[in-house]
């Protein structure tokens, strides 16, 4: 038997094998991305399961059409009219996909053949990256500062290959970094996405999770071409399980998607798609993520405070305003993934900042999510974790 | 902006349009493949859903694991060693799905580059061979009389092409035809792949649900080399809204479709799973599955017996021991396509049978479910549709 191709890029990540360490019980994680538990409206989705079901259980359970729960599609575009300064959409230009990561792998099948380049920020967001690969593309990191991608590497890197295809960023709390790019670059990049006319994929999970500071106007806002496909989700502001997120694409680029999500799946759960839109309608979403934000606030600044008390003084880290990471440069000659046998060893997970890397290197850094351990967790994993780093300086 | 040229192989089907034809309120429609939702065990659901946020919301809320929910991976496997013959297999074989949709995909990425040939019967499933087409692949039509493919044309496409790499069939209730391949067909097959070194993808939505006749040992129960994948879902015998399938493969084959769904969409709804997971263990499956084939066989025969009075003389179609569909063959200058916009002014609708050759032709053929309508409505449609076809014979 013979495996296609393009399976030689579907391989398994050596993040992978690292993070099945993780596994360890009573280990203070903060390798993964997940959202506090504990902070789920499991009480709300529990009664609003039963009212769908009650009301209208035959059409929940039966296949649906492919776009989406048309309500859902409707609350989505209502929302990013309302918070995010976006115009002139409806519906119609909203596709519901299992997670932001159904649409992270469409992008990369619409836009990529083999050998194409994606333009990423460094670092980028590994399961993006993995999603990519498996179209066969090549990855040229754009060199990127606390405000964004550094506009003359950007166009330098299209001037120089004729091959870049699409610009993928995160320009809200950035994963791994947690930075966020400013407006001036933000209508930078725009320029230069339209003079050379690339699409460009503008990921925006945690954009809602602002615990400092003004929001800054998404790309999508700012966009007069249509180039701009927007991926959002309700994994971390509502719960992750249910794998619901969406595109928002003009129609046209929108249909793309849509014909490719028929034949890979056919639709998104007919029953989580009403949970959410029901929850969207009955109960007070922004509140609810005024208490995500609260909590999640206090845990940054533990978070941040551990780090300056207990890391070594020559580490670097980002103040993130929002989101769910932090972002750790340690001496150079510091491996993180070799330390990462030895922290967990004492009981503390992060994950090792290389496959955040397309090209690799850059060992010497570490993301940490400050989202899913408690207060206390979080002191104590810090602390922990800077006993471990310590113990490698020279 | 450029899409990739993969994309030219994702195009709207014809039959999209077609069916867009029947979203007409009050028509009666034989087009989709839809179970019937009168029997979706609705109560049951809503009880199984509170008691899962009652007693581990925020694990059946969070993320989980790309491979699944690990017992629902264990029922899957247990009850497959029980009701299908199946032997050796643990949980370790199975990954949970996104619909089997999801599961037909992969076996397209994981086994096809472009312009390799996969083998399908002769029709088979259109949304297979919607999913196949986008990895730029070709189609042979193997002939296939009632007992399945004809094993001589089976070697001879694989003798006379050297770039053959999967056969794909569906052996129980084919969709679209409603066959069921004999088991010395099914023995033939196998040696064939053996003898060529090809995967089988074994799709088999319906098997469980048998009304007349003795089940038949899947082509998995029979496999010594460890090269048939077996596909199955819960879409019709429980609901297919919530979107859960499986796919059943060694684990040096499952490995593949495990790393290409974390990049596709990291895991299926934990919630879902766990709802299902929960009716196996709580719920008596067999006697609704036994309530199922009650209702479809009386409707299986209704409409068998309104063929019969209704449609011209020299109508072919088959008799179906299972599944949801039949197969209707019409005097060859029958254009059913084109009959279908007079079929739907009338009320009445079915899929036009060319859809279901990858290779086109067969104009004068049609596909009629019979597990969506309720009893009135499939005499009263199987009148209708006679009248029409009646109006069409020259």
């Amino acid at each position: 038997m013979k495996f296609a191709k393009r399976m030689d890029n579907v391989k398994a990540s050596a993040i992978r094998e690292i993070l099945k360490l993780t596994e360890k019980p009573n280990l203070i994680s903060f390798a993964g991305g997940l959202p506090a538990p504990e902070l789920f409206p499991v009480e709300q989705i529990r009664n609003i399961t039963g009212k769908i079901l009650d009301e209208e259980g035959e059409k929940a359970l039966q296949y649906s059409t492919t776009e989406g729960y048309n309500p859902l599609r409707e609350l989505i575009a209502e929302r990013l009219i309302e918070k995010s300064y976006i115009e002139n959409i409806t519906k119609e230009n909203i596709l519901i996909t299992s997670g932001s990561q159904q649409g992270l792998s469409f992008s990369g099948k619409i836009f990529l053949d083999n050998d194409d380049i994606v333009l990423v920020e460094s670092p980028s967001y590994l399961g993006a990256i993995n999603a990519f690969k498996a179209s066969g593309c090549k990855f040229i990191e754009v060199e990127t500062d606390d405000d964004g991608m550094l506009i003359e590497s950007l166009e330098n890197a299209i001037k120089e290959n004729d091959k870049v295809r699409m610009i993928y960023v995160i320009p809200d709390f950035q994963n791994p970094t947690g930075k966020t790019w400013s407006l001036e670059r933000r209508k930078k990049l725009l320029e230069i996405a339209n003079k050379y006319d690339l699409p460009v994929i503008e990921d925006n999970p945690y954009g809602e999770l602002r615990f400092d500071g003004e929001s800054i106007r998404p790309l999508k806002s700012l966009d007069t071409e249509g180039r701009v496909i927007y991926l959002g989700t309700f994994s971390k502001t509502f719960c992750p399980g249910l794998r619901i997120g969406w595109v928002l694409a003009e129609k046209e680029i929108l249909e793309k998607y849509i014909l490719l999500k028929q034949g890979e799946d056919l639709h998104t759960s007919s029953l989580d798609q009403r949970e959410i839109a029901m929850f969207l309608k009955e109960y007070d979403f922004d509140a609810h993520i005024e208490t995500l934000k609260n909590v999640y606030r206090v845990r940054r600044d533990l978070m941040m405070d551990s780090i300056k008390k207990y890391f070594p003084e020559d580490s670097k880290y980002t103040y993130p305003e929002g989101g769910l990471f932090t972002w750790v440069e340690l001496p150079e000659y510091i491996d993180t993934e070799k330390m990462m046998v030895k922290a967990v060893e004492k009981g503390v997970a992060y994950v090792p900042g290389e496959s955040f890397y397309p090209n690799g290197g850059h060992k010497n850094t570490m993301r940490l999510n400050f989202s899913n351990m408690n207060e206390e967790k979080i002191v104590e994993g810090i602390q922990m974790l800077g006993e471990v780093i310590k113990a490698e300086i020279k």
